[in-house]
């Protein structure tokens, strides 16, 4: 086999499995969320609406983000020019670590380059800590945690979603002696499932487990101050390490975990994919930070996706539409074939002007696809009445299962 | 052992050996550079030049990157709103791309959110496409290429650093049928040495090996365009993968690989540190792609860069300060112990506002401990001065070794 064929091989397999990506174009523009424009592959434009971002609260034209990032750019310009270590620690770094570690009301925060990084790089250095360490890990985990868990081979256990039966078994499992660690989401991006935290903490209290949540598809939209679930629930202090993203409801980009003060000095002293990279723009870091503090108050944005999310549930339910709803802003409709999926987000694509990213394997199990809606305070009513009216006549159309008139 | 403790002996360790980290905190002021304000633990601040940082040719403060960004932030806004996949491929990512690919004269060029991510995702991922490769890798390669080589645990071989005889050794003991990968870095950043580029590649060809190069320390500052060392030399055609970041000399954040467009579609479709992440802010691949398509056309910033270097080394030689020089822009100066290097640093910042970070173990051998200063077009003739003479100052203060007044 040559170099070649074997490049062949392997993008093969994908188009036959029907699992090739090509990705959509999309420029949104600020002021007018959710419109985009949509850059064809020949170079033509069309206007479109986003339904599947994950800028879940619209924060990234939010003008006190916009107006921090101008300003940081004015007083110190692009790039950060080092690593954490050699030049590239500023007070944007630090003033976002101390609004994170406040949010989260841990004694630290620590900053990484995305939330992905900051998954895969703490999972994988908790070992090095904690010599035997064995990770407990929800089977649905994102693929950063289960890069990190994977990493450095280091002892894991998968225990089932959700299923606190087979955590314990697994728990319990586990030789008295050794450290675990379990390792979870308070949401489950795909489906929108809430992890049950509390009863997960009793468990790892239980066992003398350390806990790890990570809580992106969270942050900024649950809890009183945008501190997510475990805010909400009053658990935070019962959790040793919070992972969040500032990527997605905060609208800008980066990730970080909080945490006790000994906890993310030993992850900031020990995990490669923090120390040797260079840190985040200033630019970024006073962006994101001007987000969390403004989430910190403005729980009316909050309330307005969460009535928002109800509000399309409510519709897609009244058409009948097969609807995967566990109560969060996020909202699947299943379609449960790949090329059905893809079929129906290019048709409201070109007819509707409606861009809805297909979810079909590897991200969510084969018979599964979806398309996953992400409704938000940027769309009014009549975005969502086009959306609703689309579905409803490509439904039809199509010819696709409509769900039993349940509530 | 308890977690607590667990975390006391990690950080103890660092402590003992003496490489415990502190980040110091500085701002430099755009339109100012290398001038900065360094914010001291106490909250008070004092006016600091910057010798370490990374941001090689001044270009986070060049106003075509600024004005780039400030004009995407307007245009589009703060974050991109999703992965590469979901929502999250914009014009200006598109536009970086294709301007990195055309830099390096390559088909494709992959956007990853940093080049530490692009090394370890790509040659982490590259095992899954040619099933049974080897990765020959150079043994002084950054801490990404190794995570990214080690991580799925295929087969590897480390060569003695820039030793063609070893990598000849190496290579001849791989069974001739199974895929080869010679992974090395153009110019070691620490020391400032040179890879023998051209040797390695003919090695390679003779071995049917596939080539990958860490030009991160290179791009921007080398060639006629800015494509890094194996454009100087002619050979960029010759390499099968070019790593490259955009947070150094380009002065903004990200990184990428340059290869066949086979290739590139092969590591975007199974990278999952591609395609689990949101994708870069639009603002900062606008600014990116400023800065790389400018330095494509400015060879008088380069040469400024490459003269300010020669100059610094012939004066801090003139002093017989133990310089070690390969002919690159970067100038480590030795200092041999740990102690002393921190103490120098300490001393350079508190007394002279000069700030550049003491490099220890384990970035560097142990025994081989240095001040590494990077000298820039942004830094003019009076903070040479400063510097040289606040060196010599401190040289003869603590006793330090001159080297021989050799050439
Ligand atoms: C040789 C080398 N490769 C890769 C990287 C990572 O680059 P980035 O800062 O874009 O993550 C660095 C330093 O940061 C480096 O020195
Ligand atoms: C559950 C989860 N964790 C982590 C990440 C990574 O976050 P980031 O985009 O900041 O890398 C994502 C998605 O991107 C995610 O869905």
């Amino acid at each position: 086999m040559t170099y070649d064929s074997a490049l062949d091989t392997a993008l093969q397999r994908l188009h036959d499995e029907g699992r090739y990506r090509t990705f959509i174009d999309v420029e949104r523009a600020r002021g007018n969320f959710p419109h985009a424009v949509w850059t064809k592959p020949d170079g033509t434009t069309q206007d479109v609406t986003i339904w599947c971002g994950n800028d879940y609260l619209g924060m990234g034209q939010h003008p006190v983000v916009l107006a921090a990032m101008h300003e940081a750019l004015d007083a110190t310009g692009a790039g950060s020019g080092g690593t954490r270590n050699i030049s590239g620690t500023t007070v944007y770094h630090k003033r976002l670590e101390a609004e994170l570690a406040d949010l989260h009301c841990k004694e630290e925060a620590l900053l990484f380059t995305s939330a992905y990084i900051a998954n895969d790089a703490t999972l994988s250095t908790l070992p090095k800590l904690f010599p035997g360490l064995v990770i407990l890990s929800d089977n649905l985990n994102h693929a950063s945690m289960i890069e990190g868990i994977r990493r450095n081979g280091g002892a894991k256990r998968i225990f089932k979603h959700n299923d606190l039966d087979d955590l314990r078994a697994q728990l319990e499992a586990v030789p008295a002696n050794l450290p675990k660690l379990v390792a979870f989401e308070s949401i489950y991006s795909m489906d929108g499932d809430f992890a049950p935290i509390e009863a997960i903490l009793d468990l790892a209290d239980e066992y003398n487990a350390l806990t790890y949540i990570d809580e992106v598809h969270a942050v900024g939209m649950y809890g009183p101050r945008g501190g997510g679930v475990a805010e909400r629930d009053g658990l935070m202090s019962r959790i040793d390490i919070i992972n969040g993203t500032l990527a997605k409801a905060y609208g800008v980009m980066g990730g970080y975990i909080a945490a006790s003060a000994k906890m993310c000095d030993a992850i900031r002293s020990y995990a490669p994919g923090f120390i040797f990279t260079t840190s985040l723009p200033p630019a970024v870091a006073a962006g994101a930070a001007a987000s969390v503090a403004h989430l910190k108050t403005d729980t009316a944005l909050r309330k307005q996706h969460q009535d928002g999310a109800a509000a399309l549930k409510l519709r897609l339910k009244g058409l009948g539409l097969p609807l995967i709803d566990h109560g969060s802003h996020i909202v699947p409709v299943h379609v449960g074939d790949p090329v059905k999926c893809k079929m129906i987000s290019d048709r409201l694509l070109d007819d509707h002007g409606i861009y809805v990213q297909p979810i079909n394997f590897p991200t969510v199990p084969r018979g599964t696809e979806r398309l996953r809606f992400t409704p938000s305070p940027v769309h009014g009513p009549k975005q969502v009445d086009a959306l609703v009216h689309a579905l409803d006549e490509l439904w039809s159309h199509c010819a696709l299962n409509r769900a039993e008139m349940a509530g």
